[in-house]
């Protein structure tokens, strides 16, 4: 169980079967940086390339095609004071045609953090909304692992690997499991918030580079077919697809297989659950494609005696 | 301000230009009851064709077309003790050809409401979930006004004069805005749910028959795209259509109508404040037509000194 | 077998149980006319509201909800020389964002129709393509009969009754099959395109008023679940919804249903037939409901002995 | 203008930046083969893995980011007479929910291909499908070129690189344009399919083996956005995603670009003529990215005088 701490020289903007920059054994923690969505690092200097570079990946002793990879973030937190958004909601997130009506021409947002405070503010264009501090939630938009058949995906997408993914519950607490297709699964991590509203609608939350800290675990022989999490009150599936319709498919279905399989839930009884009791979170509706998170709380299997093989 | 009662003697089971059953002046009060999806009512007799039957129209004195109609909600409860639920989440919810693996064929579950304690629990079929009494968090699954240019429309689905939106925020205590689409607005209610899910992904919540009082006012002059709604919390927007995506896009679109006429924000400070601040919940994703709803917090709009005009 | 001439004195903009202008019985012709999208008639006076005002509806005896109305069009041709179209490909057609890069501000074509000749040619705005004589193909953009459960339905969409389907190939020569959900059937007629593209991409085909005769049959007692059609050539299955993914779904399944039942496949051999023949076509992609059309091959249903019941 | 013969010795089923086979110079011909979906040869001998193999890279001398690959394939044919396909078409393309039906279990059917005569008939499983002959119409559908950002993307699925777009049009006499990623572009060809229905709604058209003669150009300085093709009818674009819609999007977008700059019409004479001149196939629908094809006719650009540059 030992704590790396890795200082990245180079990074990825696809995730794949990419050489490791490090090789840790399940149970071990990795303590890191990761640059913000445009390469900026702590100093706010580009370093690499744009579009959500990816620090990794890291190999994990152990893990095969079959297992899930468990990471759980320690910690995720701003290593600088400057972060920047989006200025306008997408085209595709409004209605076609729709004219946003701004007068002005601002591609990029400037925001200061306080990260003593724990607040963020917008400082540039002026604006009534930089009355407000904003409270931190920092979380990771894009991480994951080497995909299957030899892929290599752009980290400006998401699918069965993860990706860009863009859920605000991917915060420091969270435990997420990926499927693993590649030996050593070959984690990627990346593209962190400081704030984000639901769907990453202007195409970015607060972007800024971080500190991350994950502590990774193997579970060997236990195949899963999309990424899932949990947080002290839920337990989660992600789909990310296109439509939002197909994520709420794929999501759910994993939930349902999630349920039976090492809740040990009977089906029915998964599925008069899910009716009554399911939530569903938004992630991505920005990229290529989109996240819907599936939950179920935690109180409720207790309060049916489910318990986790 | 009167406060009419109303005993329903018939039901429709499409929205639309019908016979209105009272008039009632904006600033009244309606105290009235609903029968639940399949026409069931207080006693548990089928009084009805199924189908989501509405109660009413109606006919509120002075509304026009251009106009809003604002639908307060003081009272949403259960008026009988027997609901019933669906027993497997919709095909269209889940991964085209995934097999559900029940080994039973159970077409209804049926749960106990206490309507003292404020709990729901299943007593049919057996399930360790009948272990869990769940919370009661009464809603109306479908309501809305009469549509534009002469349609009724099935209570099967929604669009924009509301309709079968099955959305969990709307609640005692919740306000709804309408467009007024033609004189008197003529206003529908129905399809009381004890308890739901996100999504309504069973094809059904709890489905029980309610009590129901509402008080209604009108905003002259102030056309509005998609129903509108407000709790203590948050001021909401609700776009229905398929698939999800477009949901998004008419709810977002019409947020940002709201920010930047009602609440008087400039174009790029809605944007701005979106990008970071947007909330997103799922309606239902079980009918013909899908909901999603925007949310923006009242906390921060007061933070910036948005003020309603 | 009589044969009506019926003109019209008002029109509908929503398809429902509107009183029926004229009793006919199966096996009878109606010759009448009918108004272009924005109610403008022969002489290119607007007479009604524009929304794709239809003409009718027709009662048609004996016909009841189970059975399946038949309408033969024996010619559908423009009575007038001058169309019109949009002039800018819909937003919802092109990407979010894309920007078109007019430099002019023309939101109606004018179009001269040459009926001896059976050529359109464009006039206004001034371009290259009014040099070029498109070939008439005058088709039926929306029509219908009413719809289940009371509703009326706006003419700017369609569903499993019909409506705004804008399909090229709904010309003279082609039949089209309707689900009966009401006594009488109501069928309704309007919205001639003298020329098209497919999916009506700029929101118009060359919108035009027209003569149209039709020969109406009933089949008792075979229900069927959206329209279907069939030309020389070919056998169709309609679907109206959104997404696309949806329309194919709708009419892909309503061809497995006709093959295996009317046609006496079994459904091993539906299936294997379709994977390798069938075609698909693009109706509306414009409005609130887009339209696909599934095509098989009478040529291919001939050669493995398949006859219809 | 050499002719390369070669052989293939290994396959991808991914296309991406891997190791090329051949390097050819623009003007060449290349003459190679490529297995079918499931790794089978010309001998029908499985010799590689499963999921539409890719015969190449091949590498184009010269080619950079930037430019437009032309490939124009002079002949595609198949290689030997047994051919196989899926049996049922699949969940995505019906109802959710919609239940086939089958009192059979087959997952493959076999198909005897007569190059001779050119054509097709089913041998198993017996069907009355079995007394009819199809006329051959052999066409790749899976083929592109090296995506951008160092991915490589599975060849299950489709982009703006190309990849398994299962489109019935590009048989031996199309051309297809490709935008270049990489230096080299690096074409992958694969998944002859021997005769197909639209959509390729049962996973698969007749799978079969074939020789493939293809000449390769390149356009400098030309960047695309999604492939491009041309036969002597039509030309075309291709938009490959999810929902259908988008890919309609994709393909209409690409077409304005294409004429709007190639073809120098006019924003506005390219969108009056898309509104009445527009055709769109439908490429495959079953896999996780679905193919539309938006078509102008040669005989309309002919007629206004709209040459390419």
């Amino acid at each position: 169980m030992a704590h790396h701490r890795y200082t990245p020289t180079h990074y990825h903007v696809a995730i794949g079967p990419h050489q490791p920059v490090l090789r840790v054994a399940p149970g071990d923690t990795i303590s890191t940086t990761t640059v913000d969505a445009r390469g900026g690092d702590a100093s706010g200097q580009q370093v690499t390339d744009r579009g959500n570079p990816q620090t990794g990946p890291f190999y994990v002793e152990g893990a095969e095609p079959g297992d899930t990879l468990v990471v759980h973030f320690d910690r995720i937190w701003p290593n600088r004071k400057q972060g920047w958004t989006g200025t306008a909601v997408a085209a595709n997130v409004l209605d076609p045609g729709f004219k946003p009506g701004f007068t002005d021409e601002v591609d990029l947002a400037e925001w200061e953090v306080d990260l003593a405070q724990g607040t963020a503010r917008l400082t540039s264009p002026p604006s009534p909304l930089g009355k407000l501090d904003l409270p931190l939630a920092p979380m990771l938009g894009c991480f994951g692992v080497a995909p299957p058949r030899g892929q290599a995906i752009s980290t400006a997408t998401s699918s069965t690997h993860g990706g860009n993914m863009d859920y605000r519950g991917f915060v420091q607490g969270a435990t997420v499991y990926f499927p693993v297709f590649v030996p050593g699964a070959l984690l990627h991590v990346g593209d962190c918030h400081a704030v984000q509203g639901d769907g990453e609608i202007v195409g970015t939350g607060i972007e800024i580079s971080a500190e991350v800290t994950m502590t990774v675990e193997l579970i060997k022989n236990h195949p899963i077919n999309w990424p899932r999490a949990e947080n002290a009150e839920f337990i989660m599936t992600v789909g990310n697809a296109r439509p939002l319709d197909q994520c709420v498919q794929h999501a759910t279905t994993e939930m349902v297989r999630w349920l039976t399989s090492d809740f040990g839930l009977d089906a029915r009884t998964a599925h008069l659950l899910l009716g009554q009791c399911v939530q569903y979170d938004l992630g991505n509706i920005f990229d290529p494609a989109y996240t819907m998170v599936c939950k179920v709380s935690k109180r409720v299997l207790d309060g049916i005696g489910a318990v986790r093989k």
